[in-house]
């Protein structure tokens, strides 16, 4: 796998001067999936995780119910191409992409949102997690995001339960970044109900619906909703957490699983 | 014009307790944009705008050369519709905008970039500014940005001069942010060569296409830039500005163009 930063010369300036000196930055990669021979997208990503990235964008964009699906998964890391062999897979995908895409200016996602239309997603999970829980989870996900901290370029995700974080991923997008981690769900048959996910990023409409496909009851950012994700989230049965700051959380919808037991 | 926020009742929970309040969260719209009567994309965006966003998404996706092209543009915010008008406007928009997709996880963008591309997009401006001047605009760009201090949701772009901000749009997505930006400009007949741009946003190679579009030589962001965002800027003879933080700034490309001197 190729470094997920490069070295580049710049110029530090101020006022007083400039100096020449080395630092670093997040790599951006073109990953193209190829599914069933043809050319389906074109992601920009870091270079980390591309397998998982290919099938749980797949998965998220509605060309893969199950692992089962799944004839092989190729990863060429030097072209930048992952080919995807799916069982049944002559429709016409790139067009079935193209009626979903909706892009945001900060991600694509899916189509406009219709209650009717994610009514069949709804999140049934009696799963109910402590703040102390959320706020340790939240403290041990930020001490994972090490390529941030070096670089101040990059998102994270990941799955937990209500101890520990169990699968982790960090891409340049924020959507990349789940992808990653639901497609590593779903190749390991990791299971994501009744369990928690965590964002780094903006808590918009298209992550509820990328969370509410796996049927995860509880997403926590650090990060601000917007409208349209507290909206869905509420239909969706979802808790949404959000400004994780501190000691304290924004409980914007289904607020029951958040208890202040200990 | 709607509301860019919208108050939602929340539970703000600690270990001590839970208390609900009412908050506000950034509005997340669907805006569809209807180019020659074929409906060609949904972004969802801050409902500001609209129409400058429209202009701005089609001039930088390649389907507007210049705002003389434009017979007209009808804005419906109730529907959420945008209906443009163009001279010479029936090709194969749709199918042309799929193949130029790139979803980056955090973005739609260009094709896949190469160096021949983009060539004819080489900035040639001999504007230089000082490093003082930078971090005036930086500070007024910052003092600009209302809704995000309110909601910690959207992004902010402006189009400056070594003096004072020109021309300043937010949005929940940085691409629609400087779609925004530009789109003004072209309506207006705004200026943009010899002009910088400031972006609240990371800087990928995508912001990096839209800029050299638009043929300002100096971009600048409080963010870091991605590693393709850095390659496009040397090579599009772009002078990429990062990490603007209190005196100092790095300046990634291009370097001549930041100088020292008051």
């Amino acid at each position: 796998m190729e470094d997920r930063v490069e070295t580049v010369s710049i110029r530090r300036v101020t006022e007083d001067g400039a100096s020449d000196i080395e630092d670093i930055v997040v790599r951006e990669f073109p990953l193209t999936i190829v599914l069933n021979d043809q050319e389906l997208v074109t992601l920009l990503c870091s270079p980390s995780n591309l397998k998982d990235l290919a099938v749980g964008f797949l998965f998220s964009e509605g060309f893969l119910q199950s692992r089962d699906e799944i004839k092989t998964v190729t990863v060429n890391s030097g072209t930048g191409v992952v080919r995807v062999q799916t069982e049944g897979g002559d429709e016409l995908a790139r067009e079935a992409l193209f009626s979903r895409l909706i892009t945001s200016g900060c991600g694509r996602g899916a189509s406009f949102y219709s209650a009717t239309d994610v009514s069949g997603d709804r999140v049934e999970s009696a799963l109910t997690v402590s703040v102390r829980d959320v706020l340790a989870l939240a403290r041990e996900f930020q001490h994972r995001s090490e390529t941030y901290r070096a670089t101040g370029g990059v998102h994270s995700a990941a799955l937990c339960d209500s101890i520990s974080v169990l699968v982790f991923a960090e891409d340049i997008g924020r959507h990349n970044a789940m992808d990653k981690v639901f497609g590593e769900c779903l190749l390991k048959g990791i299971p994501t109900d009744d369990r928690l996910v965590i964002t780094s990023g903006r808590i918009s409409s298209e992550i509820l619906l990328k969370v509410s496909k796996r049927k995860v009851p509880i997403l926590v950012s650090k990060s601000a909703p917007t409208s349209m994700g507290v909206k869905l989230a509420n239909e969706l049965g979802i808790t949404l957490v959000g400004f994780v700051r501190g000691k304290r959380v924004n409980v914007y919808t289904n607020g029951w699983r958040v208890t202040t037991d200990n």
